[in-house]
């Protein structure tokens, strides 16, 4: 008897229908001989209608009501999710995150797990009960309740799933799993069968939403194969894992893009120490997330800073560097708001020339202008103008064969 | 520095614009110096719309998952309320029912409270935050979340109220207090400015709605005072207590009435022991509440057995009595579902007599026919043809000279 745990993201249990059909899938498992954990995030739209409603009784809420607030979203879904399975003469169970042993900091909105003390959900599967868990939330040492911010369901899952020793982790979704790239954007795109924990997470870093990196990474580091598929359909999905068993490793596994992209340079940077810290200190304590920096080689002591930020993110950067960038002196600062992001990944460009290449030649050939690089050891990425996004994704696409069937 | 309780209902809190007027009262009771604790029921209709998302899921919800779906609509109410007082830079937490202590039994949709622990409220109240709880609902020794019922904010604010040793309980919803009788009914009725427990349970269980029994009668065995006022309004209220300032002992209080009564008849009954108990345990089994019960002296060891219940469990009652009453050679089962009750209350009744013969003497002379009639020591209960309680109100309303400001 094999332990699985599953997720069912927001758009699988929109309304009841859906909720009784996510049910039925459960069920299949459950009669398939397994035990059964399911994770589980608020229906639909809940999320949003709440933090609206926080809206028209406060300009900011406060983090702490706002987690407690957010946390029913969940408790509704699993709960309902319980009573439909219950109604199909199944034993079923739904917990909080706080009762089934997900403990976090006190990170407001974007809570940590710290550990899992799976104890209630382990006598409720001795019960023979499938256990409902509500995603995305969690219990601080205070007794006060957290959520974990983006991929807080997908994290719940696989923190629970290794603190259980389930077998896997199967992450539903509304998409069939994890392609050479964006289907919507490239028709021909094929679907991987497996990927490694790396490349997965350099993908959805990079801009594949399919499964977050919080998740991949803690996959990875308790060994957790994940299995990312549709909640509407009965496609196979795709395995996340580290076995040995994957196959062409000396080739690029997928485009990756990102369309939500804004530029800032400070141009005229004396060079000296220091002037970086102040910079990116300030952006830190506005809340401002930086993405990629560049800095050029200085010529007579002067540089250019660049870096990227997220598009709803730039005028508040732009607040935040525009007086430093005069108190030290530096020309000007500019910024750029219609960029997106293309990243070629797989683990088989490791130390295997080529690839930078290729890439830029054929962005080239298709007479698009690459504004920034960054790169690590499966993954090159170009910065470039939003509007020739789709037209690079296909044409890398194409460059490396990812239409070819393996 | 007093400490004060304050409870809103559904209707107080039913919107933002709601929430945040509530808020203003709150601020204005922590203005004055005290400290406050306030517990809030779920915004309007929220606990009816999530009642109906579980009918859509399953056609026989399980109780502990109904709790805990339920008790998600406390949690919402009250985080918003935390948020808007913060919003006028008041300090404010919110509490879930856990959180805030409330410990109950595991009859899940009806828990009783079975203790407090405020250690978090006190917390709380020290480091000057107005506390808000979650009403309705507590958590179990095995930490499932109960939700306790009808009445269940007002026990929770009043059980708080206890375990704190707060001043007074206020208990704000959309009536101004205790009137001599509905306002809705009778114009003339006129505002109590204050009431013994022992009348207002009466008033409560025998068709007033303002203040749930439950709730009295923890407010009488802790003496803690309670104030029923509007959440609209600034009128003063009434103040429920047994102090032994109560002005004019010596007369009916109010007069209380409820639409909401069919009766079963069980005519011809052999008069053995043992019968009356196979009826009603049989009716408690399957979950109906029976409110009153006469029996006449038998006639040559034959006699009626007559009973009331909502007229919601009319069909459910006849379907548990007609086999019985068939097997025990009753000769029929008959029932009427177009009653009332109307009933006069007052402590001045104790040992005075002459208001029975007032009362019946009112309704016959309106041709009022009487049913069936039940009393206490400081009630007397008639039971009469739905259609004639409002004219049965008024009348009673004027014999007893109620509308006579004391």
């Amino acid at each position: 008897m094999a332990l699985v745990v599953q997720k069912y993201g927001g758009s699988s249990v929109a309304d009841a229908e859906r909720i009784k059909s996510v049910a039925r899938r459960i069920a299949q498992a459950k009669a398939q001989g397994n035990q059964v954990v399911v994770v589980v995030s608020a229906m639909g739209k809940t999320t949003d209608e709440l933090i609206k409603l926080a809206g028209q009784v406060s300009k900011q809420p406060s983090e702490r009501e706002l987690d407690l607030l957010l946390s029913t979203g969940e408790i509704v879904s699993c709960t309902l999710l319980a009573m439909a399975l219950r109604d199909m003469d199944y034993k079923a169970i739904s917990l909080t995150g706080a009762q089934a042993g997900i403990r976090t900091d006190s990170t407001y909105s974007r809570a940590r797990i710290q550990r899992v003390d799976p104890k209630r959900v382990v006598e409720e599967l001795e019960k023979g009960n499938i256990v409902i868990v509500a995603g995305f939330q969690g219990l601080t040492d205070e007794m006060d309740i957290t959520t974990l911010g983006r991929g807080g369901s997908d994290t719940t899952a696989v923190a629970l799933a290794a603190s259980l020793g389930a077998e896997i982790c199967q992450i539903y979704t509304d998409v069939e799993g994890v392609y050479t790239a964006d289907p919507r954007l490239v028709p021909e795109a094929q679907q991987l069968p497996e990927i490694g924990y790396e490349e997965m997470l350099e993908l959805a870093t990079y801009g594949a939403k399919v499964v977050h990196p919080r998740a991949v990474e803690l996959g990875e580091l308790f060994n957790i194969p994940i299995l990312v598929a549709s909640s509407f359909t009965d496609s196979p999905g795709t395995l996340i894992h580290g076995g040995a068993s994957m196959e062409v490793r000396n080739k690029v596994r997928s485009i990756a893009h990102d369309l939500d992209v804004a530029k800032i340079t400070v141009v005229g940077v004396p060079d000296r120490p220091g002037i970086a810290a102040s910079i990116f200190e300030s952006l830190a304590k506005a809340n401002v997330s930086v993405d990629t920096i560049v800095q050029n080689a200085s010529i007579d002591n002067i540089t250019d800073l660049t870096f990227t930020v997220a598009k709803s993110q730039l005028d508040r950067a732009m607040d935040v560097v525009k007086p430093i960038a005069q108190s030290i002196g530096a020309r000007e600062c500019v910024s750029d708001a219609r960029l997106g992001k293309v990243s070629i990944i797989g683990t088989g460009m490791q130390n295997t020339p080529g690839y930078a290449a290729r890439m830029f030649g054929t962005l080239s050939e298709h007479g698009i202008n690459i504004q920034l690089i960054t790169t690590s050891e499966i993954r090159i990425t170009c910065i470039i103008d939003e509007a020739r996004v789709k037209d690079a994704v296909h044409a890398l696409h194409r460059a490396f064969e990812l239409e070819i069937k393996e």
